[in-house]
């Protein structure tokens, strides 16, 4: 039997969200063993007050969720961020200079990122929903080449999210070269089950609770 | 008569947008005399690259559209847009400070912030779907007090957007104090027509074209 809370990315990302809000999912992640708490970048230095060990890494978002702040910024807040005590960080890619087929540049960018979250674990978000098969390919072939931890599919805040077909083609393709995170719409048990029976190496889902109690 | 496309701010915000799209909405701009356009911060410095002369001011969003980025990297944010070329920044709030009431806090942010946009437009987007009334009104005695020179009602992109009521009450108790622009949902002729009269100095929209040909 498998361990499914080792897969779950615990995700609190909705706005407005208080501290004490962030403590008592700091407590849920302890108590059922979850690896990875995800937050929003302005609670990373109190979610870090919190810990008493380092049982639970903590995650931010850069450039979320749109990504479309440019360069420079998304490279200040993943500074900030790693500063503040973030572990792992999981960053939108600005989807119009996929649109604009700028590969030189996203290549460079990747490169940076990758340079900047040295020593942390880096996920790259894609927002599988609204690119093309053969984008998100050439993504995942950059992704490789610099060696990034994760591709993630989606934020959970546009669109559709994960599909268990995308899972299915970068498993097959990339499975080896580069992690899968899944994400976005996934609530159930059995959604989980089915999306690492796809491949998925880790699951982001708000629904930890539900899921493992059920 | 009014001059219905003096009130509109051209809002083109979706993520994935090409430079092309920029271009073909800058021009929409220019012809329909729309004075604001309203564009994601990586799309600044080339909507900057394109003005040959300064009718149409250029806007970015920063903290967009959640808010909870760090201070330091809404700060970032907002000088990067300003040497790009932004005339106007249209900032979202951290919600999780309002829910917390750590009023002490969002005070000397919104101060920083004036500091920081000295010279420009500074509009501070409040999302009215998620404050209370009570919320709402703290809010903008810190935004008059502090010299903010616009309060907006939402980002468009989270629960429901402006409400005539919002607007009005905003109007009868700050009006003679600060600007107000209404966004999110605005969609038609005869909504910017109530919006006007209920008291929005500006409208925020990604309408204009069909708003101006009806």
């Amino acid at each position: 039997m498998i361990e499914l809370n080792r897969y779950i990315e615990h995700t609190v990302l909705k706005q407005g969200i208080t501290e004490s809000l962030i403590r008592d999912n700091f407590e849920l992640c302890t108590g059922y063993g979850l690896p990875v708490f995800v937050i929003p970048p302005a609670m990373v230095k109190f979610a870090s007050s919190l810990r008493f060990d380092k049982a639970v890494s903590i995650c931010t978002v850069i450039g979320f969720p749109l990504g479309y702040n440019t360069h420079k910024t998304k490279m200040y807040e993943i500074s900030d961020a790693i500063e503040k005590g973030a572990d792992h960080i999981d960053l939108v890619i600005n989807n119009s200079i996929i649109k604009d087929a700028a590969w030189d540049r996203f290549d460079a960018e990747m490169a940076e990122y990758r340079k900047a979250c040295s020593g942390k674990i880096l996920k790259i978000i894609v927002e599988t929903s609204i690119i093309t098969r053969n984008e998100l390919d050439r993504i995942a072939q950059t992704l490789v080449n610099n060696g990034i931890d994760y591709i993630k599919t989606s934020t959970g805040m546009v669109g559709d999210g994960a599909k268990l077909d995308d899972i299915k083609f970068l498993k097959e393709y990339y499975g080896n070269k580069i992690k899968i995170k899944a994400s976005g719409g996934i609530k159930t048990k059995e959604q989980v089950l089915e999306f690492i029976e796809a491949g998925a190496d880790k699951i982001g889902t708000s629904s930890a609770k539900q899921i493992l109690e059920n």
